[in-house]
This record gives structure tokens, sequence and C-alpha cells, in this order.
């Protein structure tokens, strides 16, 4: 499959690894790599020196191109970008914030730039800085969301007509239906964050949170510390724990400390991000059977349907008695 | 376009109107009858006489199949489904409800049973009690809400692997590519709400509320009354004092009253229903343009996807390296 996400990426298929902090260290992203997609590493829990070293040891593992995720409300977000540039990273990810003042150097750097927007608007400003392509993220996303709360399916069209750049999609896609889908709805690629957490390369998340994930349907996540920080997690014991200490008063340090301190390997419940696509997963794989079951399901989708809704050009259309009334 | 939905519902194109308490009245049902879809009167406001006379008003304007929507925690259901027992309406479209106490007489009357469901799990059990189709309903859609807030992307595909019936689409679905999206996602069809509402044929809203679908954007909708009676609204005045009376404690029956006792045809801003996918939505068209758009432009859509995206057998897939160290 070829995109124009494909080609500003030289990457063989249109697919990005969601950065999660924590999760997504240098071995899943040089699986996601190696595998012919975009593996990320994610910026935020790592000093400019973690990162550095992250860095290079994702390097050690693949060739191939690569992300660092790096959400711009963090403190350190300017020292993180610096590492970027130093490490001469291929690609950045930029989230929760204004890409503005970052674009012209990493540009110049010849750092690619995404950043992740959550509505039409947003995109459009994206652009408007300078950015190459977004990844328009949905309601449906695990992890720190967007008060815009806006579904995936009406996002994509959206954001699509809004720029002209390439977009990449986000927020509940686990399987070949939703990429296809989105490629329909006007995406040229897809950024996937739970279906990868489920992969053996995956190493950071422990026995609870994946198991939550294999056996959760569409109703196991739900959106914590609305109006606060707002983040979409798995309901457990934690997640409630959340919502007490918000009800409780919690500011948004509160939300980011009790999430971004918790134990990923923990054998209970811990604060764990997830996606509302969780139900379409129901086994361990490798990175590599998850992007060829998504990028070979899509296109078996994308050439066979037509035929299966047994489509013709020589439909002949509706007959419109109403109207001559 | 042939679905499993077309061929149950002896309609041409697989798109049914959504009820809308007010709004869907018997002309726009006929208008979409006769442009090939499933019209839908909504009983939400009606008595039983006023029912009736719109189901007979409607068979006057179109002999085609249309469907009549009952949300089954009204008061009055059971009492409105008995009207559509006695005046013979081919499709009825329950919501808000348990089907079972209905499923079986409705059938017994010939009577095709279409249920709403927000959630994979809600869709098995209203296969279990014998419908012959659902509404997988997402968080994009306009109106009343379900609590679960599941993403239509999300939603599609994990209701589709729960059942065995036939599934329609709702939810954001605003142009051809959220309708090919959603044939994609597993869908045999769409129930279309918004889209419908800016049509010359939708005489029951006025300028304030037609004017605020075709201005808005992606972010110009939100949901009110969390966790008493969940309802997607344009974001206006009408929503922000619907805000102000349940922070006063306001309870579900306040809601109620205050959405359907309001006026549609007002010139300054009410509680106006709407969904996501508005900012799709640009001028006001006949219904008949607008199913031609959405099935026209999704069989194209389905036909030409997989050479724009240069997809073809001859992908030489992915190299594994990072498995193989």
């Amino acid at each position: 499959m070829r995109t124009r996400i494909t080609e500003l990426l030289e990457i063989r298929h249109p697919i990005a690894l969601g950065g999660m902090a924590g999760v997504t260290d240098a071995q899943l992203a040089a699986a996601v790599s190696e595998a012919g997609g975009l593996g990320t590493i994610a910026a935020a829990k790592e000093s400019a020196l973690s990162l550095s070293a992250e860095i290079r040891r994702l390097k050690d593992l693949t060739e191939r191109p690569f992300a660092v995720n790096v959400p711009l409300m963090l403190t350190a977000a300017s020292e993180l970008v610096e590492v970027i540039i130093k490490e001469e990273v291929p690609v950045i990810i930029t989230a929760a914030g204004n890409p503005a003042a970052y674009t012209k150097t990493l540009k110049n750097n010849g750092i690619t730039v995404i950043h992740v927007v959550p509505c039409a608007e947003l995109a459009k400003r994206a652009e408007d800085a300078g950015v190459d392509a977004v990844i328009a993220e949905g309601f449906e996303s695990g992890g720190f969301a967007s008060p815009h709360e806006i579904g995936t399916l009406a996002l994509i069209p959206q954001v699509s007509d809004a720029v002209k750049i390439p977009v990449l999609a986000a927020g509940g896609i686990a399987d070949a239906r939703g990429f296809a889908a989105c490629l329909i709805l006007g995406a040229e690629g897809a950024s996937i964050g739970t279906s990868f957490l489920a992969t053996y390369e995956c190493t950071r998340i422990g026995k609870a949170w994946r198991r939550q994930i294999l056996s959760g349907d569409d109703t196991a996540t739900k959106i914590v510390a609305r109006g606060v920080m707002p983040v979409r997690l798995l309901a457990n014991s934690s997640s409630r724990e959340l919502e007490e200490i918000i009800a409780a008063g919690g500011s948004k340090q509160d939300i980011q400390k009790y999430i971004l301190k918790a134990d990923w390997m923990a054998e209970a419940d811990g604060p764990f991000p997830c996606g509302q696509g969780l139900g379409l997963i129901k086994a361990v794989r490798t990175v590599h059977e998850v992007i060829e079951s998504f990028v070979s399901g899509a296109e078996d989708l994308l050439r066979e349907k037509a035929p299966q809704f047994k489509i013709s050009r020589e439909d002949p259309g509706v007959e419109l008695n109403y109207a001559e009334q």
C-alpha cells in the first residue's frame, strides 16, 4: 500500500506506533519499524539523558525510520526536542500543545514533524505552523484525551477536508476493518496504540494490563478526570480510585502523577490506558502479525467490498416519485 | 447496492431516517421512503391518536416501506406499539429499553423489528430477544445518548462480531465517506439523522437550528446532562441553560421536558439535537440528493480506493528482520 504517508516517512506500511509513556520503548518501536511501520519512542517519562540512551538503543536495533513522541505540555519539552535534534531522529510526533515554536528549527534540521490534533480547526492551525502531517486522534483513543471528544468516524473526514497535508487516523482502530475504514474516510495512514500493547515485543506492561485488554469488551474503558485532565483508562479499581482523587479536588498534577508513576508491570489493577477497540483484540501476537493483519486485511476489504455489496455501474438508481407530486 | 438490509426491508438503498422526536414527521419520512430509503416517523412526542393520524398521512404520501421509532422508556410505549400493530406499520425501530416484551407479538403481526443498541453486549441480547436487525448507535450521534459512549468506528466491528443479524450503523455519518466506512466496518446499512435535518423536506425545524447545523464545525456539539440523561445538543445558550438546570439538581423529567417541549421552529437558540458530523453538511439539499450522494458516493469510494492506494496483489509484503534476530 502506497500513500503520501509511506512516501513522506519512507516506510513500507502507513502505520505508526502511537507513543505511550513508559511503554513504547526502543524494543517495541524497533519491532514496528522493522515490520515496515513507523516505530515511536515516547518521551513523556524520559529525561534528556534517558531519552538519548533510548534513541541510541533503538538505532542499534534498526536502521529504518522511527519517531519520538513529545507532549509539548511537558516542562522538559524544549530540552527533549534538543535531544531529538542532536540524536538525528528522523521524525518527531508532537502533541498536547502548539507546535509553531518548534517547527522551523526541527525542519531546518531535516526532521519530519507530525502533530496530533483533536479537531479540524487545530489541524488547520498545525498545517499553518508548517507541520508535515497530522494525526487526527478521536475520542476512542486510550490515554490522555482532548476535551473536544470527537469520535474518529466523524473526525477524520472533517480534518481531511480542513488540511492539504496527509492525515493519519487514531482512536479505536484495532483491526483491518477500522484501518480500511479510516482510509475510506480520508486518512492516508493510522497511528495504532492498544493493538501493539498486546504483542510479544511489548515487554513494558504486565499480566494485569494485558489480561484486561484481552478480556475486555467495548464497554471496558472509560474517560476519567473529565474537566481536569481527561484520560481514557480501563475501568478497574485504579480508575475508580483516580475518580475519588478527582472528587476530593485532585489537580492536573495529581492525575499525571497517579498515572505516570504507576507500575505498568503490576499484577494487580493499575491506571491502564486503553482504547475502545479492545474487544477486537483476542490474542497476543507479534508486531509483524499485527501490521500484516491490518495492511493485508485492509487491502482485501478495499478490493472486495464492492462486489460483496453487489455494487455495479448498472444500478438503476432511484425513482423520485415524491418530488414530482 | 444490495445488502441483507435492503432485502429484509424491501428497500432500494440501505439508508434509514433516524427517528427524531417532533421532527421526523410523515412528510420527511415519506420523502426518504420515496427516495429508496426507509423513512421513519418518531413516536416520542405523539399520542396514540396523533401517531395513528401521522401514519395514515404517511401512507397517503407513499406506498413504500417505512418505520415508526418508539423509545421503550416512554410511559405510553405499549399503547404506541398497539397503534403500530393496528395501523399495519411494516417496520418498528425500538430504542432505549428492552425489546424482549414486544418482539414476539410484533413479529406475529408481520412487523419487522429493529432495535437500537449502544454496545456489543446489548446487541447480542437484542438478537436473543428475536429482533431482525440492530442499529448500532455510536457516541457521535445527536439526541439522547447512551452512557456507554462508544465511538462509531470502534462500535460497529464489535457489534458486527457479536451478532449474526444485520447491523445498521449510526452516529456521525454525514457523507459518503462515513457511510462507506461503516460498510467496511461490517454494517450493511446506516441510520442517518442530522443530514436529513438539512433538507427541504424537513419542515419541522426552524432557521436557527438549520443555520447552526450549516455553520458549525466538529466541535459545535456537546453531551449535556451526563450522569442524569445524556443528550448531544448543539452548544448554544440553551445547552448552557440546560447545564444550569442540571447543576441545580434537575431530574431526568426536567431534562426531557426542557428538550421535548422546546420550539423547534424557534428563530433563536433552542436545545437542538445534532450529531458530530455536522461540519460535513454545507447546504440544504433534497432528501433525494442526500441519499443519492451517500449511495453513489460510497459505491464510487468502494470501487476506487484500492487503485488510489496503489494496492495490488503483487505487493512484496514485509521483511521481518527484527524477529529473526
